[in-house]
């Protein structure tokens, strides 16, 4: 089945609107819709066969995302399953280096994010073919939230590793294996959540989403920061009082600040111990998260960067 | 007119066939129909009086730029000029900074492209009323190519500083204001012409094109390589040859290597005194760029960047 060829691209359009109640609120998107550009494959193999793929969008903007998946979709179709696993880094460059497209890239923004949709739904409509040939499934998931456990399937790694390759990351990883496996069993793979202080949410919703999630065996939480100050302190102060001393407290101002302005905001916020400020300033500004870095290192604050990689030279600040 | 509002935004996908013959090819864009997104404004004081506006593409993908021109034309048509001028940046952040919409950047690829051609399409309606109203035209041209003087009339500027401001500059600018006169009027403004050397032009062409461009009086040219080395010696010598000694040679490879491969080709190329070599890596690697230059900088080669700015982060590494 891995020489099914893939006859057919369609691409939606799919907005779910929740600026109505405020979920998804932060100091720069302050109204998301929630969304995506949601890709589907189908094969000449088998009708039922099909893979299905998405990216992340916040709304307005998702039809740009849509039209750049239409665009990719003449170097996807035609194309056997066989012929991209075999190269797959080959396929990434086909769609990311076209000799015409590239040019409204390079591997950033809009044509980067349509990239990832089709890429997700080649990656699904191979496991889906594994699934039936030899039951190695996409990911591997448990349903309890506070043992959280959704990877992809470590057969996709292991069998694009040689031999002698898998071997060493073995031998290496047998140090404190047992100390590990004990962990992950006791406590699960550890999470946090952001869903209980989105930025638009009232103190008395933000109350009850914590302490539900407190119940429910949450230990780590993150708050939105960055619109207003005197919120920001206010909200914090409530959450650490809530969670009380021992759980973890992170916060992120998605981008919201310039690099002074995250340092002196972000100062006034070290009295509830965050762990890190997230995306504290343009996600390019590559030397800017590091003097933030640098600045708040000694009252014991991080700095992380965002989950997205919009462009090919990303890069992570260790907290 | 300044109170002319802006009524309806149009835009076109215009392409040229330019691949036909290899016009505007370099290492990564080997086929590029050079093309623009295209805007025009409308107003409600006059029907002749239009707005246009445009940003550059290579061909596939500028319906992309055109689906998002689109997407954007809600946060300009209604406005009136004048709200938009007294607050240029003021615009510029409501266009990058839509709540939904900068998900999809922010500030790069497609949506960044877009926005410039909605910008330039404003400043053209601006220069229009003010040409009609105290003739002060957008740009100040000669048509003599050896002595190209085109750039923003200077009042745009000189008129948005504060009257300190402009006296300090004409202060400070005061020093070397006689010899710099005199040499603009003998020599016209400094400008290299790119097109005799496109990638996949002939040698006999390129001996051609350089030969005319030579006779018309062109002292600097620029030539594209990357593709393949001997390729380049052999065709970076000709021009050598062709232009002589004094003349002034640039190299430019259009982001196609990795750091220590511009490094290695560059260094292979030194023999014809390039000048700088402009782009030679990933256009968001900024610390890249600076290994390149630092490696290159005994060779008496210097590093540009290109002449895109697709993102806000944009770095100039001099040469």
């Amino acid at each position: 089945m891995l020489e099914s060829k893939i006859t057919q691209l369609t691409v939606r359009d799919v907005r779910f609107p929740t600026s109505l109640e405020q979920h998804g609120s932060d100091a720069m998107h302050t109204d998301p819709d929630y969304s995506v550009a949601y890709v589907v494959l189908e094969t000449d193999s088998d009708a039922a066969l099909k893979g299905y793929g998405l990216t992340f969008t916040v709304g307005r903007g998702t039809e740009i995302v849509v039209c750049a998946v239409k665009a990719l979709s003449t170097l996807v179709v035609g194309k056997t399953l066989k012929e991209i696993i075999s190269d797959f880094r080959g396929f990434y460059r086909l769609l990311s280096s076209d000799g015409q497209m590239r040019w409204v890239g390079p591997e950033k923004g809009v044509i980067q994010l349509a990239t990832a949709a089709i890429l997700n739904a080649v990656w699904d409509l191979w496991a889906r073919v594994e699934g039936k040939v030899r039951n190695k499934p996409l990911k591997t998931n448990t349903s309890d939230p506070a043992k959280l456990i959704s990877c992809i399937d470590f057969r996709y790694i292991t069998d694009a590793l040689t031999e002698q390759e898998a071997l060493d990351i073995l031998v290496k990883a047998k140090k404190g294996q047992k100390s590990r496996e004990e962990q992950m069993l006791k406590e699960g793979y550890p999470a946090y959540t952001t869903s209980c202080a989105w930025l638009g949410y009232t103190d008395q919703q933000l109350t009850q989403l914590c302490s539900e999630a407190l119940a429910q065996g949450w230990t780590k939480f993150k708050v939105k920061v960055g619109a207003d100050l005197q919120d920001d302190i206010r909200r914090c102060s409530l959450i650490r009082k809530l969670i009380g001393p021992n759980n973890t407290l992170m916060i992120d101002a998605n981008q919201r600040w310039d690099v002074n302005e995250a340092i002196t905001w972000v100062t006034k916020l070290a009295e509830f111990h965050p762990l890190w400020i997230e995306e504290p300033t343009c996600p390019d500004d590559v030397l800017g998260h590091a003097s933030i870095s640098k600045a708040l290192a000694p009252l014991g604050i991080g700095v992380a960067t965002g989950d997205i990689t919009h462009q090919l030279d990303c890069y992570w600040t260790t907290c």
